[in-house]
């Protein structure tokens, strides 16, 4: 990671939220959200997914995003891709990060992507292989994700200890990273802080982890800072909360990046981000939607008197 | 503190929630809300303010729910009283515990209540004075309350060294409880977990230490979390979020009850509470609002699959 930040905070929107909402966001309003918050000093955008277009139109333009996107100086483009004909699709478009998620829930990664979780582990073991032949460097890097690794709306709770077997089968397999992620909004702080730090006792202290929250529940940023406090320095989230959660009908679905950033900042972590100009990307992210609801209480409190964020410190 | 319970849940929305909107409870309504919550297990209820009658109709009738309050089994009922005079009143209708409230920041005090802090010291002084002479049996408790204690609308960051100082004089002075407040939503999870570090390190750990926190930037949960984390044991919430802030319009003003009872009763904290009877207090309280908003996220999204209380554990 950079010297001059603190915490890598990785917007998902442009992938995450968009996926989740009706409007279509042409490939030049993308591009536009992409720029303008690569301009605020956001370092990594998931910009896109290599899904099959027909199941999801809203990421069908994804190499078209990720061509332009690897243009613009210091931002690091990930991507998401749920198999090898992805991964090749996404390595071909030129993308720096590979997202490669799986649920630890048996249940719900049957009910997702209908195979075993040991499958998904072979499947990506395959994409690490196919990566190490074309690019044997590794430039592009391949993020192991592990969905549901707080519990699961289909089987309850989930147990560390498969949280943790399945992140050593993908460290194994290559994993350049790991992310964990409450993909139902299922967490709470304590349990955050245990999984994490068990996680880092596991795997070791060098390995780079990543967190992804949502705020279903209300404590998406409480989940966050425990998550900090346990070790982790890569936090996703959505621009605006965008994109809700299919399970809470009104509820915010990921954790809402400004309001992260402003908590991560005001704690003296250095995100490297420009609230000021981040709230201007929002506005014209904004802009582009079709009566979606947006999320997040940093757009109308604003800062607190004398706030000053530890990037401009 | 009670054995069965490891955060008290102190609820202040009949006082803090109700100040704050126009809609007026009849004294039957308050005591509905207060009698609901108090058998869904809330330990402590803040039911009203000895304030002048003129200054805030909302809370002209407080000696009377007062005193219908104190019959509840089990609940401990406590009063805002702003000076002495409302000390001898909120005494004489029989509350068992008194708040009195003062500003760190000296800017905010003396526009707040024209007074300079010294000497909004002294008079909590002739309080626990005036208790000690009518009670001996100092029965009645009195809690010192230091708001802005994380930084102040006019006067902007409010030094650590302060809020010490204040405390301590509170404690020399016989305050039986300390709170501390967020008064107006500007804290972060790590000045939070910070301050209390430091608090406890200055007066001890044996004093009770309550925190009171604002949901302004969306931190009100983070900074609970924090709270407990560094040894807080009683925590301020108001049901649904009553009452807003009058800072940033539409923002949540206190940290939701419900939101907090599951987030402690996640963390395996016993309350006492029971969630779903306090959802059933919820739409008590609301069906008494005129239009005025609500807050809260448990009520959209429900316990996650599998969820089991620490209370009932």
């Amino acid at each position: 990671m950079r010297d001059d930040i603190d915490v890598l905070v990785h917007e998902v929107g442009p992938r995450d939220g968009l996926q989740s909402i009706d409007t279509l966001f042409s490939t030049q309003a993308k591009l536009d959200w992409i720029r303008a918050e690569a301009a605020a000093g956001v370092p990594q955008i998931q910009v896109g997914s290599f899904v099959r277009p027909d199941l999801l139109p809203q990421m069908a333009d994804s190499a078209e995003v990720v061509k332009e996107a690897i243009t613009i100086p210091g931002l690091t483009v990930s991507v998401l891709v749920p198999n090898l004909k992805g991964a090749q699709n996404g390595i071909a478009a030129g993308a720096h990060q590979l997202g490669v998620v799986m649920s630890v829930s048996e249940a719900h990664n049957r009910s997702n992507i209908n195979r075993s979780v040991d499958e998904s582990i072979e499947s990506f073991g395959q994409i690490v292989e196919y990566r190490n032949e074309v690019d044997p460097d590794r430039k592009v890097t391949i993020s192991g994700g592990l969905a549901t690794s707080f519990g699961c709306t289909i089987s309850g709770p989930v147990p560390v200890a498969d949280v943790m077997r399945r992140a050593e089968q993908l460290l194994e397999r290559g994993a350049d990273r790991l992310s964990v992620a409450d993909t139902v909004g299922f967490a709470n702080p304590k349990q955050v802080r245990d999984l994490f730090e068990e996680l880092f006792r596991t795997v070791g202290n060098d390995v780079a982890v990543g967190a992804h929250f949502h705020d279903t529940r209300g404590l998406g940023l409480a989940n966050a800072f425990a998550a900090v406090e346990a070790g982790v320095r890569e936090l996703d989230g959505c621009l605006g909360g965008l994109g809700g959660c299919p399970y809470a009908p009104g509820a915010s679905g990921n954790v809402v990046t400004e309001d992260m950033v402003f908590m991560l900042e005001a704690m003296g972590l250095r995100t490297g981000v420009d609230l000021d100009k981040l709230m201007e990307t929002r506005e014209i992210m904004v802009r582009h939607l079709k009566g979606e609801p947006t999320h997040g209480t940093y757009l109308q409190a604003g800062p607190p008197l004398g706030f000053i964020p530890a990037t401009a410190a």
